[in-house]
């Protein structure tokens, strides 16, 4: 099925644009499954999807928090991945790039073989590092174009002329979708960036907007700006805020609470 | 040990600024391996570093090729490193970047667990995202400035009155070497561009370059415009050129012979 229908049936079918980002911080997870488990990351991520499949559009997953792991890192994220339900649209948030030839390896890794149904791509190499991921043209890469974090501007706010490189880069997304499968990353934490974004890349492009929660983007510009004229093809991902909503036996309870919140909060825009 | 000292060390001993990239492409490998052994990443991995570990300063390892097969690439990527002499430095070639929160995760998992020497990041995302795999002071990060392939220029050559993009990552790169541990990556496909980088980052920064071989970068300007004064700061890579110079039974005697032989050039211009 390609992208785009399964992100619009299951919009339809939870009501909500919410993406919940599975980020396996050890720090930050409760410490009684440390203890009591012999499974820890993977009862904590069956957990809260249990407790959010309803309310969510997708699933986003950081392969930092993984790849920390070597090889049981990658063994739950395959078990994590298998275990969300095949409605539910799967972002592997890993802002992979090389050259085309090698950039190659890792869309068929993403793609092929852990299944997701869209990744993230950083940009800085160009379109001959970006092709190989668009080569799939029954899934969508999100490209970063304008990221979420303080020094994000170092590079991104860059002038040539008047427009700053995000513009830019923003300019060059819309010429890379000829698929119909290529997107925008866009930090909630910048809404006038984020206005000016939707403005350039049109009706036709999603974004995926992270920010929203811990990171402190609002939420009603963040779906005023984000969002097409329909008020989709927008995809507002909160991890942190989420997942660690609570630290105790109840942190499902309080992941499933914050995200009907942030469901409700966000259609209250649409 | 600082990367600094392992560097001049081995530069020292092999008397070679050539590093091999370990790219286990399963297209190009001898076909008698996948016959005959059950273990045919490591066994070829094993092969080319037994057959040139006394003519290189470096071995550098693009995570695409190893991250496809998931565990086991990881397993084979592990027991890779473990192989490579300990005098003998471990480039794991990435290009991650995160926000800092997740490239804490990255440095870690790269740095500590993998024992990486240095690593390769991508500078969209600003100073906070590099941030983190700087803090590891005895480790070497090289930053994409100026890549080797062909769409390079898409962003990195958007000029900011005169200056292109990649220059004002040069001089970034300066800017965040307080801790003498930050590099950039620079393909020899681009001369002119590598001589304008040098001049950029001055004498005390290590440039890693990839291109040169398959890739068809030019040896004499690359080490000319690549290295300091005293002919040093500079990793050459050499990936597909070296590793696949045989497809048969002799692959690392082939492997062996180019790796002198590029060593040997680079050294007639030092």
């Amino acid at each position: 099925m390609k992208f785009m229908d399964k992100f619009r049936m299951i919009v339809e079918k939870n009501n909500s644009l919410v993406s919940v980002g599975l980020d396996i911080d050890k720090q930050r997870m409760p410490i009684f499954l440390f203890e009591e488990e012999k499974d820890p990351f993977f009862v904590f991520n069956k957990s809260i999807i249990d407790a959010t499949k309803d309310s969510v559009c997708a699933y986003k997953i950081n392969m930092a928090f993984y790849e920390l792991y070597g090889t049981k890192g990658f063994d739950i994220l395959e078990r994590t991945i298998e275990y969300i339900p095949k409605e539910v649209l799967v972002i592997i948030d890993g802002k992979r790039n090389d050259i085309g030839n090698t950039a190659k390896m890792y869309a068929k890794g993403l793609f092929e073989n852990l299944k997701a149904d869209a990744v993230t791509i950083n940009p800085y190499l160009g379109f001959d590092g970006v092709k190989p991921f668009l080569d799939y043209t029954n899934k969508y890469s999100f490209v970063l174009c304008r990221t979420s974090n303080k020094s994000a501007g170092d590079l991104q706010n860059i002038k040539s002329g008047n427009v700053p490189l995000y513009e830019n880069v923003a300019k060059k997304i819309k010429g890379w979708n000829s698929n119909g499968n290529c997107g925008a990353v866009v930090g909630a934490t910048y809404p006038e960036e984020l206005r000016k974004i939707r403005t350039i890349l049109g009706e036709d492009i999603t974004l995926l907007i992270p920010g929203i929660g811990q990171q402190g983007g609002n939420i009603e510009k963040t779906v005023k700006y984000g969002t097409n004229k329909e008020k989709m093809m927008a995809i507002i991902n909160s991890s942190r805020g989420i997942i660690f909503a609570g630290e105790d036996r109840d942190f499902a309870d309080k992941a499933r609470n914050t995200t009907i919140l942030l469901k409700k909060s966000i259609n209250r825009y649409r």
